[in-house]
């Protein structure tokens, strides 16, 4: 895989840019705005994370950094005990990292992930010093190609004063051509964004900078970490066995087509198994408008049941990512990868009318969404691109299992302890038992089928006990205040939140 | 005012469907889903609610009510009353129609008001079977030209079977030009919302439709309720003051021009009296987008700060309203009135870049937004059009008091009992006290700005006393579940959140 980096940097004066990561690392000031390639750990930066957390731990040197999401190879936790971090945005991924965020120690803004670049541009947060991006090859131009995410990278490159490129010699350059670079023009004379098929290009292939800002260039050669999904288990297939049931009947009722309308799935093992199911449905010419793909899309590619993926990013496990990259050509036609920004924008979720699966840490009896506080107070990931499918979807799904932690958890409750996504914004949940279809419904209505078909029955009648009392009291959503945190309370006290630990068989 | 109905009637077979409101209800069954025109109580239909009230006295009839925002004329609270509402959407404004729905006697649906309409053409609410629309005029096609608000009705005409046409001669055909009609295509194959700009006019002044649909035409003859906010007081002006302040920072800072971004502003007493504040600033060429517009917007197009206010309907003073009736020539070239679905959509306000003014009637210390549920259950109006503008705007601005009840409440808590807009959604908060600018920051950092720069003095302790005991116990947003509610709870036991209720000198 060792290769030469010849025909990577194709700009003649750029090649005496190339620099160890130390000297690369060299060019940080204290405080300064870091923007980083690297999206749920592909295409991150391989190299510069580690050399800012060597300078981190020499000189104390400290950072505001942003990324597209999580970053891989552990980068986001080594930087963040180094004590490199000192704000972090939009999302990340990390255990290490999260202690520190939940400690008070990093300040994290957890962002909608369309949004952070168009808050960049807008001047409502402090623009990005440096960016350091990751390459597959650097044009005549000087323009960059990326590798396997686009994340916010074309506007932090767009924005920095200074460019870092790391130049990965061990991605193969057939991922060339793969990308989509669109920055919508300025506000309040902006143009529509001319997309409207998944499919369509309306780019550049490259992200186009002025090469006297490409400040230094470091080779690297590992590829991206992959992902730690687990396997469908009996759970997950019940739950993709309810949506594939519901959209089987949205076809019968000639609300859509066989092909569906473009799917977006969320990060994680659940809406990976959820999409993992469409493999054994009847469902043809589906076509994908998400913002990572991970190892399902690539089985309904290799199915022939997907026509087209768009998205982000590519985040897949060991095996799927040898695969994909020794065979980047017979995939090249049927995929794109766009900027964040775009593969999440209001404007074109809207517009396409997608069906959005995205998973809940927690729902309550009213179907109000918490993705992301443990417990109400300690974050998890964050909330991702949920919000931007979600609010504008055409179908919003959210999926869950009844409980987490053995049982000891309800996912539902009476009261989320977090709202990421109001009612307004889920149309439908489903649980291994079951699924609630909330269109139309009043908050009443919505309680009594959620708790009726999603709930464990180890909790449902707590559930309705906990519903009818509050429905006594009163009220266009009734709940009762001096209960509706109870359950997260026992488990707190008792481990448990059922009311008394039951014994399991 | 009383004029013929010839010269609005322009259609030769139409006339003879002139019937009485009796006669065009009995066109109606029950469960039938029902679409009527109004919003905010501009444009609404004056005489079929009345005589479909009297069926349902009569003979229980029941009925689907949508419409496009709350109805004038206590017709809500009227139809409720009389049993005719079993369900209605998707929002409502009135205090006998409200108590119908916290005792759980009507099933409301509060939904984002751009989105009802979308819904209802992907299939995902009942079809509508009759609409209801008040018109100035049907023209020589049979397209109907609305009055004072458009909202949902063009789309509900295009999907009703039968219409109903409530032709209101105290309207002024001068009305006639005002609107600008426009329908997305169907997905996943729509193209681009073509609006560019504010004044921007994409669709037709008229309502297309099959003249063989139309039903029935009622001849009514009296114009819209006046709007009750209450005038200015010296809190609303101090909200309005730091909100000037704010923005002329942001003018001085080269974010903005003196032009500002199009401005959007919620409905209420608190929005509208920040809008009047522009009037004594010194920003000159601003536009509106914006749902509603309000005395406000008339002010400020008489003082030439305003040069173009778009909406989707027009609700004022009766003053106010008697000035705009009388003089619509002379605001002819400066307004237009389009569908809600237009005015609210997503794709365009994230497009133009829009300043979201809208009011909380709670918030917390991390800038989460109840706009809806007294005490986290009962509902006040709904959530409106606060969430098609706060999450795509530009910068996105909330309001309130910083006490509601003569101080008894708090209207910042340490949790709010309800969300309706998340603190990803909320830029910036204003009260009386002062202004906080959330722009950038972590959860912790947004409780401290919020507590030190907009907290009622009265609660100003107790809530760092919460904030603090909170980051205590860690997290990335610090609470204290068993405390979280316990001022709601006190102001239910006791009559106020105070810990011991102070004298008032
Ligand atoms: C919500 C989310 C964490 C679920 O991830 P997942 O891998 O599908 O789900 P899992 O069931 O494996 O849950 C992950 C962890 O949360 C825990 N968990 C789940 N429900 C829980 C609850 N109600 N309370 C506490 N912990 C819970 C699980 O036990 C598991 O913990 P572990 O890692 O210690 O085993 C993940 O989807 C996420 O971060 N979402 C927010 C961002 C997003 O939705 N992006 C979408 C656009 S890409
Ligand atoms: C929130 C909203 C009710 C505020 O209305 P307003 O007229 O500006 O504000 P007011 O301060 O007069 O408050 C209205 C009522 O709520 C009460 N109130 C305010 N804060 C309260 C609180 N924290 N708890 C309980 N009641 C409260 C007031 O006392 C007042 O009651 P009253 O009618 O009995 O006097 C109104 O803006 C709304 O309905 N918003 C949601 C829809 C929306 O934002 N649309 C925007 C797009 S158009």
């Amino acid at each position: 895989m060792r290769a030469t980096y010849r025909d990577r940097i194709r700009h003649a004066v750029l090649e005496s840019r190339i620099t160890t990561p130390e000297r690369a690392a060299s060019l940080f000031r204290n405080a300064m705005t870091v923007g980083m390639s690297g999206f749920t750990k592909a295409g991150d930066c391989k190299a510069l994370p580690d050399a800012l957390a060597r300078r981190a731990l020499e000189d104390g040197l400290k950072l505001n950094i942003m990324t597209g999401a999580s970053l891989g190879n552990e980068s986001d936790g080594m930087m963040a005990l180094a004590g490199l971090v000192e704000r972090r945005s939009p999302f990340q991924a990390d255990p290490r990292l999260r202690q520190e965020i939940n400690a008070g120690r990093v300040m994290f803004t957890d962002q909608h992930l369309s949004e952070t670049v168009e808050q960049l541009r807008a001047g409502n947060l402090p623009p990005v010093d440096i960016a350091i991006v990751e390459a597959i090859a650097i044009r005549e131009d000087g323009s960059i190609v990326p590798s396997t995410s686009v994340g916010n990278t074309a506007s932090f490159v767009q924005q920095a004063r200074q460019i870092i490129v790391e130049l990965n010699l061990a991605m193969p350059l057939a991922l060339e051509g793969l990308h989509d670079i669109y920055i919508p023009g300025d506000r309040p004379s902006r143009e529509p964004i001319p997309l409207t098929t998944v499919s369509q290009r309306i780019g550049t292939s490259a992200i186009k900078v002025d090469p006297d800002r490409i400040a230094a260039i470091v080779l690297t050669d590992s590829v991206d970490s992959p992902s730690n999904n687990l396997p469908p288990d009996e759970q997950t297939q019940a739950i993709a066995g309810h949506v594939v049931e519901f959209l089987s009947g949205e076809v019968a009722a000639g609300r859509m087509t066989p092909a569906l309308m473009p799917l977006q799935a969320g990060i994680g093992t659940i809406a990976n198994a959820v999409l993992h199911g469409l493999v054994e449905s009847s469902f043809n010419g589906m076509t994908m408008y998400s913002e990572v793909l991970q190892d399902s899309t690539f089985e309904l590619l290799d199915s022939g049941q997907l026509t087209f993926a768009s998205a982000s990013s590519i985040t897949l496990s060991e095996a799927t990512y040898r695969k994909f990259l020794d065979n980047v050509d017979r995939y090249r036609s049927r995929l794109v990868l766009r900027p964040q920004e775009i593969s999440n924008h209001p404007e074109i979720v809207r517009r396409l009318g997608i069906i959005a699966i995205n998973t809940a840490l927690e729902l309550d009896i009213y179907g109000n969404v918490n993705s992301t506080h443990v417990n109400g107070t300690h974050m998890m990931n964050g909330i991702g691109g949920s919000g931007d499918f979600a609010r504008n979807a055409h179908l919003s799904i959210f999926v869950t299992k009844s409980t987490a932690k053995n049982g000891a958890i309800s996912s539902i409750v009476p009261m989320v302890t977090h709202v990421d996504h109001t009612e307004h914004d889920v149309d439908i949940v489903a649980t291994e038992w079951g699924l609630a279809d909330l269109r139309g419904l009043a908050p009443r209505e919505r309680a009594a089928r959620i708790i009726d078909r999603c709930v464990h029955p180890d909790y449902r009648d707590m559930l309705w006990d906990y519903y009818r009392r509050a429905c006594a009291a009163g009220g266009h959503t009734p709940h009762l205040l001096s209960e509706a945190f109870a359950w997260h309370q026992r488990f707190s006290n008792s481990g448990s939140m059922q009311e008394r630990v039951v014994q399991t068989a």
